[in-house]
């Protein structure tokens, strides 16, 4: 009898899940550019995915709203009045020339979860949100709808300006929203109970472990640097070798350095992204060359040790080659660990549906990372195809899909239970 | 009593080596751009320069024309009807943001030489040729103007466009010359008895052993490869290092090799000027990186042989690495010897002014290279500051000018001697 209900619950996931797929597919339509996706935020193709996200929201049983920075939020009303709410969410806006999946998988699954429970209510509220912003593209500034209603959003941003010289504020105006309301995004505290971010992994560890699904332990510290090597220009065919002060060697030694510390460094990576060479002239001798170091690492100070042996090093080379070294930039951000408690949840939704629960670090920046400040917060990561994200190529499969469905409402119903006791 | 004399032609040669140097740097007003020298083919400026090098050459004792595809040429005639010419030239044209003495000293040296004669004729003509083109920056092509000279001009080039979309056709007719004309450029065969160009040296080899003049050997032979690496773009947080295929480390080690290689052949000159990535975002693993490598040597076996190794190492990093290695584009040049004869009297010239003549190769392209192909050619190398060049900073000194006039007046002195006898 038990396997024959897990089946039913199987078939309609299954279903649910090739909806999701086709979903996301169908969103992939609104975009800023004929070829490829590339979604933005406030972007005028955000508003045909409001149209879509929200009529979704409406048949699953949700009240929809979209609040005053873009984040559309449908609202599953609980089965009494002045309850709480758990929040199911991630973002809608995409990097350039972006997959289907990254952000929008995450909406979607919540809303199919919402619509799995056909209408039965919990003691708390569910609100599905999809965030407006979280790629930072449009203005170079992350986490724009997650920060509005964790009630951290930087006012000033307001001011900054897109490639076409808009300001954040006159963009919020273009949408057709009101920037005075930006303080009426914020989730009163105490008012949420749970945020659960499901995301696709981007990266292989699931697939190479053979696991649709994993709940993320932590987001890992980031460090990010653009840093100088400076030397001097010079004729390539005049210039003895050994008198040459040439920017690009000593920063090609850096970037072997980065990639070799990275390697020898468990759960470490490390990324030179960026080279940019001056004048960047096939005869001309380098005399400047900037690139850009990414590290992350789930703890913080084996973080900060890899950064300082780079830059010492960065420094020995630069002395070594009579070459200049300068920092130009450096932003630190601190690892963020999920919530054991709600994880512990997520995890015996998991079991529930007999799926192991491996845990793994996410490398990227999630909106998980920004509503663990107002919420006890998890992350449920999908398998994707290869690892790869942040490309056309980004691929899930619906039976993942369909696992990540299942243990989502599972998760709805698991924290139910343990709310009433 | 010979004391004296050489005193007062030092005098003389002071005096026109500090006209020289002011001419260069008048010259230098005349760009294309507000700061900084630009001046590409054909360039509106470059017509305020063939007014200043006209009046200059007139001024001399010259007849003035300016050929088809725009090199200004002083006719300085001989003493006998019927006589064969000698050429003394350089180029007018600049790279982007360049020196003040790269081409153009070489041809208000020839100027003010002829002047140094004091009308005394020759039993040779003269002529001091401002070539057009040297640089290959407006059409992507260098030494449009010697080679015109040389019948060597490939008429397939006129349908080129720079980067305004104005074919080089165009632009010949847009400076007011006829491009039906260009055959006419063409110096006879047996009419031209030498070609010799004085240039900077853009180099610090003169500087480093204390000479202010030196005697070309030969012109190094070069081959310029662009070449990629590929691998696979991925997410700078979540592709772990050890299954990543990293385009850029890949590049790097290879620009390491290329300048660890210069560093180990004497007389090589081995240099990535470019290296451009892709995407080049400092959170995505790069999965293109574009490079370009110039060899350059004086002995073309050495230079094929150092060629060979190079690619043989990129193949090998692109094996160890998993990623891709191919060549998009590959150009050779030959080594150019200068002509033992000739420089055998420039040789004379500068010991009958007491200066040593030390030889040297030149590592970059001259219109000498071109020259050689219709006549004995040889080339003087003039002392520059630090050995900057395709630089404002480009420097020279009177006295090293000085020197240089003296010994071109020299030379034709010397030459005639030869010719006579």
């Amino acid at each position: 009898m038990t396997t024959s209900i897990k089946q039913a619950d199987r078939d309609v996931a299954g279903g649910l899940a090739e909806e999701a797929v086709e979903r996301c597919v169908a969103l992939a339509n609104h975009s800023e550019t004929s070829i490829g996706l590339t979604r933005t935020y406030l972007s005028e193709p955000m508003k045909s995915v409001h149209r879509d996200v929200g009529a979704w929201m409406r048949e699953a049983g949700m009240e929809v709203r979209v609040d005053a920075v873009g984040n559309i939020i449908g609202h599953y009303s609980a089965d009494r009045p002045d309850a709480k709410k758990v929040m199911i969410g991630s973002h809608l806006d995409t990097v350039h020339n972006a997959g289907m999946y990254d952000g929008i998988l995450g909406v979607v699954i919540g809303i199919e979860a919402i619509k799995s429970l056909n209408g039965a209510r919990l003691p708390f509220a569910v609100e599905i949100v999809g965030f407006s912003e979280e790629e930072g593209v449009r203005f170079s500034s992350p986490f724009l709808g997650s920060t509005a209603i964790a009630g951290t959003f930087d006012d000033s941003l307001l001011a900054r300006t897109d490639a076409q010289g808009r300001t954040l504020s006159q963009a919020i105006g273009d949408f057709g929203l009101n920037v005075d309301d930006i303080g009426k995004c914020v989730c009163p505290a105490g008012e949420l109970l749970a945020y659960l971010e499901p995301h696709i992994e981007q990266g292989p560890v699931l697939e190479t472990e053979n696991n649709s699904l994993g709940i993320v332990s932590a987001i890992a510290g980031q460090t990010r640097m653009l840093v100088t090597f400076s030397g001097e220009a010079g004729h390539a065919g005049t210039v003895p070798m050994r008198t040459r002060i040439d920017a690009l060697p000593a920063a090609c030694e850096l970037a072997l350095y980065v990639e070799r510390y990275g390697r020898c460094i468990t759960d470490l990576f490390a990324t030179v992204g960026q080279m940019t060479v001056e004048p960047n002239v096939s005869n001309v001798i380098p005399n400047l060359v900037r690139l850009s170091i990414d590290i992350r690492h789930p703890d913080d100070e084996t973080r900060r040790v890899a950064v300082t042996q780079i830059l010492m090093h960065a420094n020995s080379i630069a002395e070594r080659r009579k070459a200049r070294f300068a920092i130009e930039n450096r932003s630190d951000r601190g690892a963020v660990a999920m919530n054991q408690g709600i994880s512990d949840v997520l995890k015996k939704a998991m079991q529930g549906e007999e799926l192991p629960a491996p845990e793994l670090v996410s490398g990227a920046g999630h909106d998980a990372m920004i509503m663990a400040h107002i919420a006890p917060t998890a992350m449920l990561f999908v398998r994707c195809k290869g690892g790869v994200s942040h490309h056309p190529d980004e691929s899930v499969s619906i039976p993942d899909v369909a696992d990540a469905i299942r243990v989502t409402a599972g998760f709805l119903k698991t924290f139910s239970t343990s709310t009433k006791g």
